[in-house]
């Protein structure tokens, strides 16, 4: 059994669509992160880093296994199932390749984004201008990528697409919003979100925590 | 042969580092990020990110193999090499822990610190605020860890402790630097930092590109 430590945001839902997918039991724990639980000694004991998501395998390589880190979380479900990543191979790589983007680009300059529009305590103009750029760029970086090729490794979905699904789908609606129409349309992003978001185990996993 | 598009970076510095480690022959192609260089076509052809350290494998698993992002590589070249990256055990699965923290939180953050106190073109005090006391934050979860193992992911040096490196050094001396000393000591990550400043692959690879 897996217990998985989440809250309904990009990242957690990378979590819960990939059990979903892979057809695993899992038990959620709810962790506010409006309330800080994240932050609580308890959760700090799995996640040093205090961040959601994170996962507890009972069923690990040899026992109880603590992953933390979405793409950590990805990595690991797909190794332990033989699912959404190929095996030794130049498939293997152009996922990683764009799973790796995922998480050192379009995730956190996304969430920079968000934070300035809507947290930040006052109006920083340079600061908006410049993760609203770079989070443009990155989906238009998508969205070429995109042309070429079903899903952003190749024919098949991956857990590249699992990765960049969530924040893809918050942010270009928030992006959008927020520069008015002004973003370009980002056609082959748009086939893309509508297919991916039609797999029950998508439909399942952005439903998770239900609370 | 290994061809390595790179520049004098932290991010490009984990893929000279690995490739030294890893005793293989490589051809650096210096890539001026200065000069924009890595946003010309060319670059964009192997890196449609348009960002340093890439690396094209003549001796792929089916021929020619492109890698991006620098966590990406040092996947590709720790399972090439079957070094610094256990397999299918739970030793794997902390190594991936920390290599994805690096990624998603080390790197963008420092990043983005380093970015407003140098970058920015007037002072914006709260994003300086913002990405010190976060970039601070994440060097004491790493100095905390590293008070428990010798390395990031336990008893040996891997991947995780390549990806964290450079990012360190450069990071913890440039904050301390800006806070005028009000920094924690972080003396694990000093311990850690002589440690790995001393192997021989990690003095080659700091000096690539040597332009």
């Amino acid at each position: 059994m897996i217990d998985l430590y989440t809250w309904a945001t990009p990242n957690g839902h990378k979590a819960s669509i990939m059990l979903e997918e892979c057809a695993l039991d899992y038990t959620v724990f709810p962790t506010d992160i409006g309330k800080g639980l994240q932050k609580r000694a308890e959760f700090l004991a799995i996640n040093p880093n205090g961040k959601i998501p994170a996962l507890v395998d009972h069923d690990g390589p040899s026992g109880d296994i603590t992953i933390f880190e979405s793409v950590s979380i990805l990595l690991y479900l797909a190794e332990k199932t033989g699912k959404f990543l190929p095996e030794k191979s130049e498939d293997r790589y152009r996922v990683m390749n764009w799973l790796i983007w995922q998480a050192a680009n379009l995730g956190p300059m996304m969430g920079q984004a968000f934070h300035f529009y809507h947290y930040a305590p006052h109006r920083v103009p340079y600061a908006i201008e410049r993760y609203r750029d770079e989070s443009s760029r990155l989906l238009s970086v998508m969205d070429n990528q995109l042309s070429k090729s079903a899903y952003l490794a190749g024919d098949d979905y991956s857990i590249a697409d699992i990765a960049s699904f969530s924040w893809t789908k918050f942010g270009l609606k928030f992006l959008q919003e927020e520069t008015q129409g002004k973003l370009p349309d980002m056609l082959h992003i748009q086939r893309w979100l509508t297919e991916i978001s039609k797999r029950p185990a998508v439909q399942k996993g952005v439903c998770v925590p239900d609370v």
